[in-house]
């Protein structure tokens, strides 16, 4: 960090997808250890200046980044716990925020300091870089989340949002929670059409293309892990009910039904008409 | 056209907001003549070169095209039928083609040629010019598509796609179906987050954009006029229901349940919890 005479180590728990774009972006800038039993990174050269390390080696950093799926949070916590130095700074990267929130200022020690974040972009939205790109940060405990966020924003041009777990799952609920409703519903509806498109339509299959291949953890931690999801889910799927009803009901009469010749589309049957 | 001696005229029926984006385009390559009482094109100067004319007129015209609303047709085929030239080309522009096209075969002269188009854009994603946007073509009786699809092409710089109704409105149940249904849900389920947003959220939100101020009648031709519209409404709400089934059903297990500590948000009322 700019203010400290030497530079700040930071232990990276997790080294998936996620994990490796932040390696990516924090390496040249700060001296990194990761580990993650899964994804070790290559000591020698496509891990660039990565060095793989021990849980304890991690653990011992100024500020540690817990980036495994939420689900393993409680066993990547009881791991480090051990090792960790007075006033460490300890983040998560998880896409909620309440429970990761209250499960780090239950299971760490008293004197590391707590910050929950959520960077909103993953590998497909940073491809071009991450100069730009949001990410929310919850302080939970102590004063070290203002350095973070002066790096991340000065030196990583990041958006950051300031907040509280409880606002972020909020947002979430609706922002990840409506995106991967969404996106699953029409997966399941494909093939879809490619050549007679709309250029609404191609922005909905983007936006469903960007999260289809996300980890099942996030859709999971996403539905399941947030408090405010179930009744986002909840008010989707009733509105979604009264649309179809709304226009069934409406659908035995033909808005076409002015000229004499009777309407050859049985409204009934929904069988199709051709004309060739 | 390129072909004749003299330019063919155009006559059009409907002024509306399609009807001006069309004429906006034409005009600077054929005459036109525009019939619409409730939108009158202004003969003074806004509406450069547009002459306001009668049915009759219209219906006069080499090329006349309908650009009213789908539930319009079978009245302005009839305003129009007794005006109607031998050799002339009608075509429709709405966003189904089965009934429509099967309305035209019906209600037209035998000795005028037919042509079902949709053009896949709006005034919304036409609004840099219409170069490589794309239109649907459904030639339906008659040779004059080749000129049409011809000019559409090399003078126009659309992307031209020749199909049947049937397969239109078979991908269009999907296209501008699916588009409008999710369209419709997000906005109901307004307002939405603004500042913490992801990428694919926000591809979303343009998508509902796009298609939300769409006049009332294009959300009713393309799901009580497309014979496919409803087999696509029922997959889509059937699994919107198989995925909040599944969801519900593993809601009461929290995925970070490995502590001792209780859990505190209580899955059974969705209470959230506030660290601050």
């Amino acid at each position: 960090m700019p203010t400290q005479r030497h530079s700040s180590s930071i232990g990276l728990m997790g080294f998936g997808a996620f994990g490796q774009l932040m390696a990516r972006h924090l390496q040249p800038h700060l001296p990194l250890v990761v580990f993650d039993p899964a994804h070790a990174p290559e000591a020698d050269g496509s891990g660039k200046g990565l060095a793989p390390g021990s849980i304890a080696q991690v653990a011992a950093c100024d500020i540690v980044i817990l980036a495994v799926p939420v689900d393993r949070l409680p066993g990547a916590i009881a791991s480090l716990r051990p090792h960790l130095r007075t006033g460490a700074i300890v983040l998560d990267v998880g896409s909620v925020k309440i429970e990761p929130a209250r499960l780090l200022l239950a299971e760490l020690p008293d004197d590391v300091e707590i910050i929950g974040t959520h960077p909103l972009f993953g590998p497909q939205s940073a491809r071009n870089g991450i100069a730009g790109l949001k990410i929310a940060l919850c302080p939970i405990r102590g004063n070290g989340f203002r350095r973070i966020a002066a790096f991340l924003r000065h030196v990583l041009k990041l958006d950051v949002i300031l907040t509280t777990p409880d606002a972020h799952d909020r947002d979430m609920a609706m922002v990840q929670g409506l995106t991967h409703l969404v996106a699953k519903i029409l997966v399941r509806m494909e093939p879809m059409p490619r050549r007679m498109t709309t250029k609404s339509f191609e922005l909905l299959m983007q936006a469903t293309e960007m999260v289809r291949h996300d980890a099942p953890g996030v859709f999971l931690a996403i539905e399941r892990a947030n408090p405010h999801a179930r009744a986002v889910r909840e008010r989707f799927f009733s509105y979604a009910e009264e649309l179809t009803e709304t226009l069934e009901r409406g659908h035995r009469i033909s808005p076409i039904s002015a000229i004499n010749t009777p309407i050859v589309s049985d409204s009934a049957t929904g069988e199709c008409l051709r004309i060739d």
